[in-house]
């Protein structure tokens, strides 16, 4: 075998080990027993060592240089294959493994800790955890050559080649507008009929007719319960999405269609690239703008539920037989200032996302001392929602991921969201009738189209080029903000 | 770190990949989407090939080596890992990788083939996997120093250190027995009333309510329906047992038994082996012991059905209400020669073991033509049965073994039920009132005294010492052929 079929093999090897890992991540949300989790944790920190030893070994790295020296096309699924490989053992080989090993143990124990003292509702308990996490990141970013900024480091682990100084001029940009439409939006939009009795067979049962709705290879997806919806799976034919079913209202339904994009971005990549690293969606941004696109574009549009409501209805006639599709569809875009980022709509959720976006910075540039993060994101709160946060459960201690260190991940929510009517109106643009399909229940065009110009590249480019070839531009947040005017600019009818 | 210490920590990460592996087979038999069956199969293969180059690595060799010569206490549990490590290493060493490679080809080829055959009851459609099959595993035989007989090598890795003249002589002396026992009891026992409507969601509940009364840790089990009832998991704080329910009898009720014995050898192990190889159960005839005393020796007993049967009742009133005990006893113990060995009653399933044996020594020594199996099989059954196979679905193609080459397996369940009936009698001894107590309800005098007695060692010792220290004797059929006549040779009541 020559260097480049062994370099795939090998990739290959640790791919596969990754995939595997995502199934044990499901199984332990969704049907491990709950006495399991101390040997689980054993397990996937196993395959996660046994991927890292083979990355970095000499080995891979002769591979990597002598495929390199192949010059092969980079547009090409090996030349794209080898500049991930080569960015991956760089990024690999220059964090030393005891580094890697502290910071896996602190992100284990930095979550533990945030359960308790978000029950609790006292971020004191959570400070020394949090400390820990955060003094482990910056180490971490000293491993590297120093960039324009230190979260620079931190922001190209979940979107790679992103700097932060473009993402705070696209926020900059949406800001200002975000809070004028908060604002704006405060008068009353009925919405009760969204709380009521949904029974929860009938949820389930809805579930998986919108994902067969929408379309999937047949006996290739799962859809369960669990508290908090996520989308995972061991490979294309394998995806499992879950969802949150609450008896009184209907977030399911939307939990379920965001989770549907995240699913046919993995579903989609092109069989060639399936067993490789390249083979999986190119950044949380690019996917995150699959979820939203599905979830807001689609989900929430009123050509979606001229065809989809009367079937809506029929399922659940006691809760919504009454209600006429016109408030149904202003119930569900209703913009309403709130505390919990996973609940926020369209307009207020970006200015959720900014403000830890800002706090991050504030942190790695040591701006902030972190026991005054309380205080400083209670300010921020009322700043850009105007709204009061009454305890820190509902404040600084509500989202997960700054317990096991994960610094940079936020932001890429907003971007997703951003890229999302983008590659919206690149769609509109191609299929012509896209709303007119969509009205007639069909998603056929969607879903191939964005087969053919997104889901086609894998991770074989950087989540910038893969926006380039789908959209003919990069991340640019006009679209986006003409897109809320359009919808939220003036009062939808009640 | 000592050599020890990184023998431990190598052997550690193997038995990892074992156990996740087992979930993924797991995974793959209750929710795996079909579709996903071809990266399944890749993913399962790279675990093992990782595991078994692990192994064979000249590191571990060294390792095994240089702990030998620590000389440590044959009987500490250090002294049996390396004891363990040994034997595994020097038949992973002695088999080249290209031949376990054509056995794991050939085995899924042959499994795909098992599977169409027997829908079309075809034999002839089976033959060339079968071929293809047993010539590898003669292959693999050859690898080995010549024992005794080519069928010790085979059955060695199935019940280590067992040797075949030993199980024939068992067999020899079990065998006019339970062809006189099964002739004898041709009368009619009724069991009519064991067919009839059994609600599916009533015996999911019952499978639950009897794993939760003969006992487990909490949160640490799953119950889970599968065509094939099995055990599996990853760890002992994670057990999942699979059942077969059918809507028109009560079959699973037994099945559930037996996989909590499986699972319960499992559960037992004692903690500090729970992450080494020696933390599993000692063979497959030890772990078929565990099943067959439970599902036997406790639930086709008298006093568990004296507990047990109100309870029963309640659950199915319309079946069972005006069904006597004494006659739901005897129906549950009804023995009737019949065609398939998973069906089959006490009596006959030993006879139904003894002609696979029997013919595997013919294969594996030439003396029959594998294209006369069925002829072979059809006149066995005659013989030992006095039944008339109508097909070969029925006959030689219901049971999948063969077809991935599993060559050595079938004796393990019968070694297993003779072996059930020594451990019962040894527990009778030292718990004195065990009958008294499971009649009570009470099931923790027994699932306690087989944690300290047989679970204890885990794998620590080949299976016979195991049970020499759990019984003060090596395997013995004369307890089996006590209880047998106790039980059978009598007419009991109908």
């Amino acid at each position: 075998m020559d260097a480049l079929a062994r370099l795939r093999s090998k990739l290959e090897d640790m791919h596969g080990l990754d995939a595997v890992t995502l199934l044990l991540v499901w199984d332990q949300r969704t049907m491990m027993p709950a006495g399991a989790a101390a040997t689980r944790g054993r397990h996937t920190g196993l395959l996660q060592r046994l991927g890292h030893e083979m990355l970095i070994s000499p080995e891979v790295g002769k591979l990597i240089e002598e495929s390199e020296r192949l010059d092969l096309d980079p547009d090409s699924d090996d030349g794209a294959l080898v500049r991930l490989a080569r960015r991956a053992f760089d990024k690999a080989v220059t964090v030393p493994a005891s580094l890697v090993e502290e910071i896996s143990q602190a992100a284990a124990e930095g979550n533990q800790a945030w359960v308790e003292a978000k029950e609790a509702s006292d971020f004191a308990r959570f400070l020394p955890a949090l400390e820990r996490n955060v003094e482990l990141r910056l180490r971490y970013v000293e491993c590297f050559e120093p960039r324009a900024e230190p979260y620079d480091i931190l922001l190209d682990d979940y979107e790679p080649e992103m700097e932060t100084a473009e993402v705070r001029r696209i926020f900059e940009e949406i800001k200002p507008e975000l809070v004028a439409l908060a604002a704006e939006r405060r008068e009353g939009v009925d919405d009760s009929f969204l709380t009521g009795d949904f029974p929860l067979d009938r949820q389930e049962a809805l579930s998986r007719e919108l994902v067969d709705l929408f379309g999937t290879r047949p006996a290739t997806w799962r859809v369960d319960p669990t508290p908090h919806p996520f989308a995972a799976g061991a490979g294309r034919d394998d995806v499992r999405i879950t969802t949150h079913y609450f008896p009184d209202n209907l977030d399911s339904l939307f939990a379920t269609i965001h989770e549907y994009g995240h699913g046919l971005y993995e579903h989609q990549v092109p069989e060639a690239l399936a067993h490789l690293p390249t083979g999986t969606g190119a950044s949380l941004g690019l996917h995150e703008s699959q979820s939203r696109l599905w979830e807001n574009l689609v989900g929430r549009s009123e050509p979606f539920w001229r065809f989809f409501y009367p079937r809506l209805q029929a399922r659940f006639p006691e809760a919504l037989g009454g209600v006429e599709r016109e408030r149904f569809v202003a119930a569900i875009n209703k913009v309403e200032p709130s505390l919990i980022r996973i609940h926020a709509d369209e307009v207020t959720y970006g200015l959720h996302v900014m403000l830890r976006f800002e706090l991050e910075q504030d942190i790695v540039n040591g701006r902030v001392e972190l026991r005054d993060l309380p205080e400083a994101w209670n300010a921020k709160i009322w700043d850009y929602l105007g709204v009061e946060v009454p305890n820190d459960a509902q404040g600084v201690l509500q989202d997960m991921h700054w317990s096991g260190g994960m610094i940079g991940y936020f932001s890429t929510y907003l971007l997703g969201t951003v890229m999302s009517v983008q590659i919206w109106e690149a769609a509109m643009r191609d299929i012509g009738d896209l709303d007119e399909s969509i009205e007639q229940g069909e998603f056929a065009p969607l879903r191939e189209w964005l087969g053919e110009h997104v889901h086609a590249y894998g991770r074989k480019f950087s989540p910038q080029e893969t926006l380039r070839r789908a959209t003919g531009s990069t991340i640019d947040a006009k679209p986006y903000l003409a897109y809320l005017r359009r919808k939220y600019g003036a009062p939808v009818a009640a």
